[in-house]
């Protein structure tokens, strides 16, 4: 008998669609209102990088760094549940994009440049 | 002999350090620009709601679907990305969360309102 | 003898020059930095909107009102400093975005629709 | 006979009126549409400086100053807008605010320093 652990962004989406209903939060979760929560949690976590130099964002004190996990569950959280709200399998939609990532970005041309992608004249 | 599928978040973990590290870009991957870039990736979502009340949020036509779709996906690589950069476990960082939520939020006291829990005195 | 006010921009960029040389700051105040405190404002306005529906975030009850009310100020003050930093007129460049918008969005075309203008093809 | 210049946020306020009522855009000018407004073009003019040092952000090439510039009027625009709709005379409102900024950030304790002020306990 298999009790597999299950995969965690579904494991995720299971719990939080039983919080917010347990809360009749449903009414709130909106896509719409959810995208906004989701922008809000992302400036908490730039909040702690706003003042850093880019070597001092990458060896935060211990105190920032509790933070800051913190604030990046929040930012999964949300997209999660937005993601529930809207249909969308986060899971597939993720490697759907590394493959669109990886044409659009072709090793040999991408190599040491933050170059964004020309866009698709169709 | 099982091959059991890899947990979803620790497989695009893993994607995307190959990725970033064939294309030379951990030099660009620095948490402060990470967290810059992951702000653009929410805001490109947020464009496709801005104009929509709550109700066509959450009944898009197709086409914006799959836009979003795409846009979603963004923000969940970005998201591993960063988390992976700054050392953080999403997948246990989320689940803390989800504890400190509902110690937050009880059920009884939070059913039915969207009002945020008192800030800590402490 | 004239005394005329001066223009409201021009005062606050010259006052947020003062405010950052008296207290050392202009070593912080990089376009980086100063965009992604922009960003940290923005969500702070964002997070008295986002579980309001667009009907009740047009008559906001005393208190929040003030609220918002600072953190727009907040918004225009990183604003200004953004600019001046970067060396752009905001003045000039807000007359210069409503002529190129006045073309994108003619009134007939645009009338009663919040469609984005098709992107230039050159 | 004296013909003043306007100050150039009330004239930009009553510019975007003119502007939105030509439109019929009032309908889509609820508070909350325009705050996602808002944070969609700052974060377009953060995908400017996502990947660049903060010393290059500071030194743009000529095209992305141009397009920066742009931007930055984006953004004014959209705040003026966003004020005038919450009926909040931005002018005032920033000058109350650097008021308290001043009260909040000393000149000699905050020299130097890019920590935050305390939250008021209050």
């Amino acid at each position: 008998m298999s009790t597999a652990t299950p995969d965690s962004l579904l494991a995720l989406r299971d719990q939080l669609r039983v919080f917010a209903a347990e809360r009749a939060w449903e009414q709130f979760h909106t896509p719409k209102n959810l995208v906004m929560a989701l922008s809000v949690e992302v400036a908490e976590l730039t909040e702690h990088f706003q003042w850093l130099t880019p070597e001092a964002s990458a060896a935060l004190p211990p105190d920032t760094q509790a933070f800051v996990r913190e604030e990046l569950a929040d930012v999964l959280l949300y997209l999660v549940r937005l993601a529930d709200q809207l249909k969308v399998d986060l899971r597939m939609a993720a490697q759907d994009k590394i493959v669109i990532n990886a044409a659009k970005y072709p090793v040999e041309r991408a190599r040491g440049s933050s170059a964004k992608a020309p866009r698709q004249s169709t």
